[in-house]
């Protein structure tokens, strides 16, 4: 069956996966930026995110920002990571962080409590919006995704919704040595142990640590 | 002036310092020795710990290992990384956990609610029992250490009040790719970068991510 991946997801060393206070402004929080040093400094973000020619192409950072594009057949995003736009939608003018031809070129499956039409963007991307739930939201990525895997792109309170329900096969984790002292700790309230998830990968570049968390079979 | 130094203070993937339920047999807590096989692998730990000849003797671990022990005049320690008892001290039984001729070699200022005389052990190392809190502790161990620096032991709590204090000048702290899903968290309840620290290094060998975190300059 196809998996459900977390990919990329990079947290502080004080263990935070966002900044305080997202807004307009500040997407990943106050101070949120620096953590993702690492991927930017790869061609894998600099293509696909700022459409540049550029980054480094051979390296640890690059390896682990290219798989997580690898084998991806749809996307499913908090409502948070979609956007700074709270309560019922005021309108349909919010139409994402990345512009007209977003980054995912893929079916994208956004949680909320405040249900929209879908929206068709340029290159392959349509986001639709499921209110039904995260079960739900899982089983229509799946079907879209054509048995290719599902990236779950976060927030933190979505990722740790799925951890508890032993949802998401794998995660790639960056660890960036930057400390933001307050936000959404991914770690929170969720006994990775005790749900059946180990660690199976860990390596190094300068700029971060990179671990794989994988579920392990049933005992 | 001689600095107060965390060295060789491992923590886990999800932030944990000890694992949960310390006792005679789980001295780190239940799993908590799995947080430490970068350090066993060390010459270092091998010859200090074990007496033994034995384990690497070059290579990013052991380098960290190393530095810990060095121009350290004076340690300090929380109560529980002295031992299990809690409470009054029911006699004298207790003498560490580390045998009759401790690893330290040096003075170390033990942490405590209950008065208890000094017991001098061979090599060198002489437990205080400080009842007086942490800035006493650490006016003694600097005096005891006579212009070396004083190493700052743990536990997780004692580490948290040194730091709300701004008393530490620097931490070296290693990840370990663990998880351990509950315990005590290292960076819960502080806000280090409000607290004018920053991550100053960063480097990993197969075991471990090792990073250093220094108080900044008042600005």
């Amino acid at each position: 069956m196809s998996k459900l991946r977390v990919e990329s997801f990079t947290i502080s060393l004080d263990g935070f996966g966002a900044g305080p206070n997202q807004d307009i402004t500040n997407p990943l929080g106050v101070g949120g930026t620096s953590l993702h040093g690492w991927a930017w400094s790869t061609r894998t973000f600099q293509k696909a995110v700022l459409g540049n020619e550029g980054g480094s192409t051979d390296g640890l950072d690059e390896d682990y920002a290219a798989r997580g594009f690898r084998n991806i057949g749809a996307w499913i995003l908090g409502r948070n990571m979609f956007g700074p736009v709270r309560g019922p939608w005021p309108d349909e003018k919010w139409r994402g962080w990345w512009g007209e031809n977003p980054v995912y070129r893929v079916p994208v499956f956004v949680l909320t409590n405040h249900a929209r039409a879908p929206l068709v963007m340029e290159g392959g991307t349509t986001f639709h919006f499921v209110t039904a739930g995260i079960d739900t939201a899982l089983v229509r990525a799946r079907e879209a995704a054509e048995g290719m895997d599902v990236r779950l792109g976060g927030g933190v309170n979505v990722i740790q919704q799925y951890l508890r329900q032993r949802l998401i096969d794998e995660m790639h984790i960056a660890i960036a040595p930057v400390l933001l002292g307050s936000g959404e700790r991914l770690f929170e309230g969720v006994n990775l142990p005790a749900l059946g998830y180990a660690c199976t990968k860990h390596e190094a570049s300068p700029l971060a640590t990179h671990v794989v968390i994988s579920r392990q079979p049933n005992q």
